[in-house]
């Protein structure tokens, strides 16, 4: 019986995937083809789908099949999908029961809210337009902190708590541990840079990029990285990101800017790697929501991987410096593969994090995780944040913020809710950092490889070794099995960094 | 509490909607855009989506506030939007709630699979690999003519149920009187045009049209139309069709032909009449089933209005002809307005469908109707059909037909299931001339118009006379309130092409 109980557990499982798949594709479409009039319909469709998927998601009949089928699992092997289902199932279930239907709208309403509140102060860069709703998002979710806080009385933090939607299992001590860490070694790091007196280095990279010969090239340098048009679609969006609607249906974006080489080169190869991650899972775990990444530090981990521990290295660019200068001979024809590295490296503080260099864009990660815990402790009100924002970035980084737009209202993620996200972004720098060191000592040939424009082989080991589990395992189960260590390490970061700024501004 | 039920009911038909509209788009995007592996997940998910959307229509809940409602909708005007709604919710839930759930999704999940078997066999023009999943939607729609059969004693034939999905009240007993006498009045003029001895007036269409110089003109035109950015979107497709996301949201798509400058110019047309009917629905009526055409005759005369009445008639082309002359000044710059009237006009006997002139397009919807029934009373079974085809072929056109993929594999329809959808085009043809001849008294500046390229004038007459009510009325109801009578009439469509072949071949 217990048996039949986890068919119809799966049955109920996958309906409720497809769902989601559907929301995803009215998602994507949103953010890529939709004429704009469609806009309001759309979301209405969308609110209707979510509603839909928490209420069956929720249903008393799938906790009773759940509890029915417990017997089945203990009787099965640990690590077999079957089990592995159940218990991401049960995590999620037990999480999402929790929340009253009303809190679940409210929250939903008040991250609807806080988007254009955010969206309109940060065009007026207007901080009291936001202040409002950043509050009311910030309360309602220290009511689902306290909700789950009751029901978990072994968690340390409350911090813990709300990362636990995006990196499951994650403790705050751990984080600080190694932000800690990161901090130390990268601000003599910013400071080498400053002090070296090189600067002028990307002015190459800033000169006129007619979008059509981007676009043509960015799909000459996915296709090689492993980009198919069989399972693959690239479109243009504001704000670009990855989405997939199976396995075998991987939709990447990205954004041309004319006068900026970068955005769509690099954040082309970002999205990639977040795509092919999705697109080497396992054929067997197919909607499911074992089909995805195992959190959001391990898909940053993939992305970053791809943009910088390849994009931005010296091998990649023996390769790729003459197909760049195929697609713009006149902006690139005297440029060595050696300048181009040095000019997609330029370093130095900025204001914004999606435009900071791989060693600042930690201390802007950090900056956001500390005033993520002050504002949910209570040391840092919601009024006090803009100062305290510019306090850290003059800390941090020594710059003087020259207005709300560039300083507290530059991200999306606290109008609309997110808050525990952040830190899931320097984790994936850390981690991609850990994971490097070993795929090149077991790819002895990856950087030669690199060189004469093969990735298959970094693609294999990381679709055997990572991709093709999904979310299977628990992110530190997943990174003892690849790696075999249970603690997330800054070093190979600090490492790789200090050699980087050695070698570039040495 | 009559009035409550009905806001509840509404509630729920609004959900409904919502999972269509989700629907609707994952079907756009598999035939648009989607990478080809993307089709098993697909149809998974399309399965799932047509079987929750059964589930929750045809539950007892919604039978139960349908009922409830009942007192308070006799309370109301017969026409408002209440009662509208209520009675074609009542109709349908009726209808649905006959087909079990398992049947719904297979039949969902057997359209899918015959769509993808229908693309692949129709590239190796090979009927054997279409073949079973023939069958098996046949099968399927068989064992739901029998479901409906045994609750509709009164029905005069079995077709008649098919018929009803597409063509609420149609009678196959009309369909036969005016296809009757169409065939009767379109087989001598078909004889008139061979015997004129007019031929090769159509060669300037068949030169070389780059694709992109063709999707420039096509945007030009149906711009000039109605189509406007922020609400349409225009894709390309192996079999064109027209879709809404929302009233606000249309999407229509055409396919390109190097070599023939119909297919795109005419097809985009038709696309856009389609379309231009769900855009000027009324919004109020936005988020329910009454937010599309009245039937599928009513949105072929639509689409065949633009595509004929307008698209090939001699003042649309004094407007046209510079401007298809300034995409493509090699192919037609020395034609005459009058010399591509005539070339759009070409006659004469073919095997494909959608590339049929005004004349013999009714003769292959004639053949198709009368296969369906064939192969629903088992007169003609699955193996038989490319035999009874080419016969049917040769005896209404006398051509032979060269091989499969221009015959019974030419069109989409019954790899997706869909029967009773072909005659719906023949009687919009009917129609359209029924409608023409109203417009024409009404409207006595509209050739005018058309020559100077002002098509508001035609547009406006539709949303007020016909779009705005989308499908508040029945067909027949639609059509006594439009022309003030309740037949379909051949002699005004058997009037035009008269006049036509006399003007062209007299």
């Amino acid at each position: 019986m217990s048996q039949e109980d986890f068919q119809k557990l799966l049955k109920r499982v996958q309906q409720v995937n497809d769902l989601g798949g559907a929301a995803a594709l009215l998602g994507w479409d949103q953010r890529t083809l939709m004429p704009a009039k469609g806009s309001q319909p759309r979301a209405e469709r969308l609110a209707t789908l979510a509603g839909l998927i928490h209420q069956i998601f929720t249903s008393d009949e799938t906790g009773q099949l759940i509890e029915n089928s417990e017997s089945f699992i203990n009787s099965v092997d640990r690590e077999s999908f079957e089990a592995s289902l159940w218990r991401i199932v049960k995590r999620n279930y037990d999480k999402q029961k929790r929340i009253p239907t009303e809190l679940s709208e409210d929250l939903q309403r008040a991250a609807n809210l806080g988007y254009d509140a955010w969206a309109t102060s940060r065009a007026a860069s207007d901080y009291s337009q936001f202040r409002d709703a950043l509050k009311r998002n910030i309360d309602l979710n220290k009511q689902v902190v306290s909700i789950h806080r009751e029901a978990m009385p072994d968690v340390d933090d409350d911090y813990d708590i709300l990362l636990d939607d995006y990196e499951p299992g994650m403790k705050t001590s751990d984080i600080s541990r190694v932000f800690d860490r990161l901090k130390e070694a990268t601000m003599p790091l910013v400071q080498q840079v400053a002090e070296s007196g090189v600067n002028g280095r990307d002015t190459l990279v800033h000169v006129h990029f007619p979008t059509a010969t981007q676009d043509a090239l960015v799909r000459k340098v996915v296709g090689q990285l492993g980009f198919t048009e069989d399972a693959w679609r690239l479109d243009t969006t504001a704000h670009p990101f990855a989405s997939s609607m199976a396995i075998s249906d991987i939709r990447i974006t990205t954004k041309f800017e004319e006068d900026y080489f970068n955005p769509s080169f690099f954040g082309t190869m970002h999205e990639f790697g977040h795509g092919l991650y999705e697109r080497q899972v396992a054929p067997s775990l197919g909607r499911t929501p074992l089909a995805r990444g195992a959190s959001m530090m391990w898909h940053e981990s993939q992305s970053r991987m791809w943009e910088n521990l390849v994009g931005r290295g010296r091998p990649f660019w023996t390769w790729a410096m003459p197909v760049v200068q195929e697609h713009f001979p006149e902006q690139f024809g005297g440029t060595s593969p050696d300048a181009m590295y040095q000019a997609v490296n330029a370093m130095g503080p900025s204001f914004i994090r999606i435009e900071a260099d791989e060693l600042t864009y930690n201390l802007h990660i950090i900056i956001r995780f500390e005033l993520e815990r002050d504002l949910f402790s209570g040391k840092v009100t919601v009024d006090d944040l803009p100062d305290a924002w510019n306090a850290k970035i003059r800390e941090y980084l020594g710059v003087e913020v020259p207005n709300d737009a560039q300083g507290v209202l530059q991200d999306v993620h606290w109008g609309s809710g997110s808050f525990g996200y952040f830190p899931t972004y320097a984790l994936g720098n850390v981690l991609s950092a850990m994971l490097w060191t070993r795929i090149r000592d077991e790819n002895p040939n990856l950087e030669s490889d690199f060189e004469k424009g093969e990735f298959g082989g970094l693609r294999t080991w990381l679709g055997e070794n990572i991709h093709q589990y999904g979310s299977q395992y628990l992110p530190m189960d997943l990174l003892e099995k690849v790696l075999g260590v249970r603690e997330i390490d800054a070093e190979p970061l600090v490492n790789y960094l200090t050699a980087k700024v050695n070698d570039l501004y040495g």
